[in-house]
């Protein structure tokens, strides 16, 4: 769903009234931020309070590709990342996950190995149908059993797109809250659900209902669903008592427009971009008697911080193990206070923009591939910014396009380099991204396959082309974590050395992966890609804050650099 | 101002609180629409309650051109047209006009001269500095004397932005509604600010106040005004007695943008434009304690609909012998029902394009010519839907580009000419459109000159280089109406005749005019231009119910037809 698809956010055809009053009642956010504009790691994102780049979903097989988790992948959350409602069963909340969780579908990585006492939904999006047993229709899950499939046991009519999986979800939140109610225990719900994400689909009373098509019938029938919610909780006198926020995963998906494709309102493109349109969601904090009415944020917040609000909320610290990107927004939602804070926009593996107060900085810019787009694939229709809305991947790290979106928040108008406005906020911006590239431990990617979810193709046909041998040399710092596995071989420890007086291990890790056809376009210093996102190698030892790094001599030969070489790299 | 300007329409900034106020306590209409998508004919429209090519506010000195009231005209609004403020008075109504007129600056045009009582403001756009005789800077009037000038007594910096009118103009009104309710007479109050117009404008306390920077600033303190305004209603006990409406005279002026030009939401393009960007604008209807609070009204609109509306809430009939194109929108505002009707999306002299329901056919699509276009002037940047927002005059009457604007507001998804829905569409619009041509006397065009106004090129430069005789040949049908007057010639009357029984008077009329260097681009059948609106000529005589046709055998020639040569074409 995206920004424009609410009334309140100017959606022309009106027809979320409970969201609307939703706002009335309670705090607007104009500048709220997904991590990721795509749904796998926008959750993975809200649900650890890290970016994708930090929890692993995301993918190295590509530069800047979104990846996610459909029926083939064997990847998901990691084990050592730590869920929301892990933490909150920490304050004995009960936990429930409704709709669509992917975050991995093989047993380790669904809702009740990570926290969720409850799940109704299923581990996948709704895509199908599908009729053999080497991709069997999408599970249905209650709890931990497997209660259907769609298509199957739940029913998805792709020609009339009605199916009554909302009011399932509905119902089976209301009945989660009233059993929380009645034992008055504190609860965590979830409520994921993706009637408007394609194939769109709605019950039979909501079907042809709106203006706007079927999208618009599922985003009415999903404003119902907030409406019921709402209702109940005050009728169980709990309004008072429960934080409520509605966000979405990622900026509606034009590729699916008109019929299956929302509105980003006045923003650049949609979802799978790093532009406004991609990544800015409608997002609505409610909670009668705490939140103050009718008010409207200026606060820069982000999916992530949702994590460490609701634990702050709940009495509980954030761990302290780890870098955690969601801001505490609980003094912004009591006291209407404002926070600075950036804002980054991953596309995959690639930090892609930066945004700091009203600047934002295009480090890369990409829609998709001409390839692609001749097809008829268009993250943009109807849009195109010269420079900007680019169908290669533009590299802007030297100088980066800078968009005021202030006064231009469509970023149609890159404020001219010469001008005083852009050496100042150059200056703002480049420290702020320094640090963050510093302090940046990629995560193993977990998304690493040759399939699907890597995106690199629609449709499957074009994988297992083309599989190869990498070694890759890792530095691997001061001796002081544990060296993330890297696939099933062990990675052997060459050597060690010094290096300004630190202590690095050397380990060439050994794999085998596949690559689609076309090679991946050669990253800085011939570096493994990850690299990418730092663009500048430190300077001086004191700058080597990272822990690992991933070297290859040259991704075309797979040849190993040799100590030395890197040595100078890092001088 | 544009759609997507208020906050209440999604303007991201959030900056209007007033209007979004005025909103929730009274009626928002997200569909409603300028009669052009330029000022002094939209103005035009709004006070005579008629479309500009009725009511002569419009040009055909080129094909589908826009025009307006620069200081170089001699135009205006002409004396046999009906004004509100004059309808009003009938019912001893009060009427002042505070702000910018635009309906012609020479004595005989001037508000006081067409029902109004008072006037606080200017019969031009605050364009400038001039500092010449034969262009002096634009006069500020109160009442019917100037007491000063633009840039001189009422001073505008263009450096700073800085200008105090919008706030002499709040003062002015406030100090009439004072004065009304001390006297409790009923009053009219047009507050026809235009601090958003090019260039912007605010005062010293709203200044660099926006995010949006200067035209932000504009938007703010129009906003702060429409709250003042409301606030001394409430204050003075006069708001359950007064209808206030709000809206715009066309879209944001995207050529002006980023830094004074303004948001027209989700919709494609802006300002001169006849796609939704240019014509669809923000409006609210605000009566405490008669209209709903907090509701939404889909009734399709128009400015026109306010002259009508107006007269019924005075107890007042509409004119009888004239067409009136407004609704009476009562029973919309005050029982929430709603009107079948027609929008008609007129460029200068052509009928551009029809809505009807969701349909919107376009019989005509221009943005502005490739010229223009290259030398960076662009009503559409950052848009571009293909054979849509075309840089010629591109004519689609015998297969109309249609859209749902339900679920396609943008315009990016013209219907496919063999779905089912596109014959739907079709079969639905096009007797409206018929039926609308039939009854269309296009009124005498006030703004054919070769200056400025037609807009032919931006700067008068390359007016004064064509001058010549047309003689057009008048098929005046039944005698039973006065020919208007067409320029200082009287029309001499070269014969009668007769066709199918019905008796036709038939006039040269002779002026000369001048053109732009470009010859316009020939009318069907080489008629005078107002003939475009006619695309297919009355098949039999009972069709033919127009009063005038202007008829010239060829533009280029400006040789006369024969009788029989007309009659052969209306057969």
């Amino acid at each position: 769903m995206g920004w424009g698809d609410l009334g309140v956010f100017g959606q022309p055809s009106k027809e979320t009234p409970n969201l609307d009053r939703m706002a009335a009642e309670g705090m607007l956010f104009p500048n709220f931020y997904t991590a990721n504009p795509l749904c796998s790691p926008s959750r993975a994102a809200l649900l650890t309070g890290r970016l994708p780049v930090r929890n692993g979903f995301y993918t190295t097989n590509g530069h800047g590709r979104n990846a996610y988790t459909p029926q083939e992948i064997v990847g998901g959350i990691a084990q050592d990342e730590v869920l929301l409602p892990e933490m909150l069963r920490k304050a004995s909340y009960v936990s429930k996950i409704v709709g669509k969780w992917h975050l991995g579908h093989r047993p380790g990585f669904l809702p009740l190995e990570h926290g969720f006492d409850e799940w109704f939904g299923s581990p996948n999006c709704h895509f199908g149908p599908y009729n053999n047993s080497d991709r069997p229709n999408i599970p249905v899950y209650k709890n931990s059993q497997m209660v259907g499939r769609y298509y199957e046991e739940f029913g998805i009519n792709l020609k009339t797109g009605e199916s009554n999986l909302t009011q399932i979800y509905l119902e089976e939140s209301l009945v989660f809250i009233r059993s929380q109610a009645t034992t008055h225990q504190p609860f965590f719900l979830y409520w994921a659900v993706d009637a408007t994400h394609a194939p769109v689909y709605a019950s039979k009373g909501f079907l042809g209902k709106s203006q706007r098509g079927r999208y618009g019938d599922a985003v009415m029938e999903l404003d119902h669903g907030v409406g019921v919610i709402l209702g109940e909780l005050r009728s169980l006198g709990l309004a008072e008592d429960t934080f409520v926020f509605f966000t979405s995963d990622n900026g509606a998906a034009l590729i699916s427009a008109p019929m299956q494709g929302g509105s980003n309102g006045p923003f650049l493109c949609g979802k799978q971009t790093t532009f406004e349109g991609g990544m800015r969601e409608p997002a609505i904090a409610w909670w009668p008697g705490h939140i103050p009415a009718g008010t409207v944020s200026h606060q820069l917040g982000t999916v992530m911080d949702l994590f460490t609000t609701s634990l702050t909320l709940a009495g509980l610290a954030t761990p302290g193990d780890r870098i955690i990107d969601g801001l505490d927004l609980t003094s912004v939602l009591l006291n209407s206070t404002l926070i600075d804070r950036p804002i980054f926009y991953y596309r995959g593996n690639v930090l892609m923009a930066v945004r700091l107060g009203m600047y934002k900085a295009h480090y890369w810019t990409w829609t998709n591939s001409m390839e692609e787009f001749k097809k008829g694939i268009n993250f943009c229709p109807g849009e195109e910014v010269v420079g900007v809305t680019t169908h290669e991947q533009k590299e802007h790290t030297m100088q980066p396009l800078i968009f005021n979106l202030g006064w231009d928040p469509g970023e149609k108008y890159p404020i001219s380099v010469l001008s005083p406005e852009y050496q100042t906020a150059l200056q703002q911006i480049t420290p702020v991204l320094e640090q963050h590239q510093k302090h940046l431990l990629p995560g193993v990617p977990q998304l690493n396959m040759c399939d699907l979810a890597v995106m690199v193709r629609r449709g499957g046909a074009v994988c297992h082309t083309h599989t190869h041998t990498h070694r890759h040399m890792v530095l691997y710092l001061r001796g002081d974590r544990p060296f993330p596995s890297m696939g099933k071989n062990p990675n052997p420890i060459v050597g060690t050395f010094d290096f300004h007086n630190v202590k690095y291990t050397s380990i060439t890790h050994t794999h085998t992966h596949t690559h689609p056809p076309q090679s991946p376009p050669p990253a800085q210093f011939s570096l493994y890609p990850q690299l990418s996102l730092h663009p500048h190698l430190p300077s001086t030892p004191s700058d080597i804050s990272a822990n690992v790094f991933f070297f290859s001599k040259s991704w075309s030969t797979g040849k190993i650099g040799a100590l030395q070489e890197f040595s100078a790299l890092l001088q």
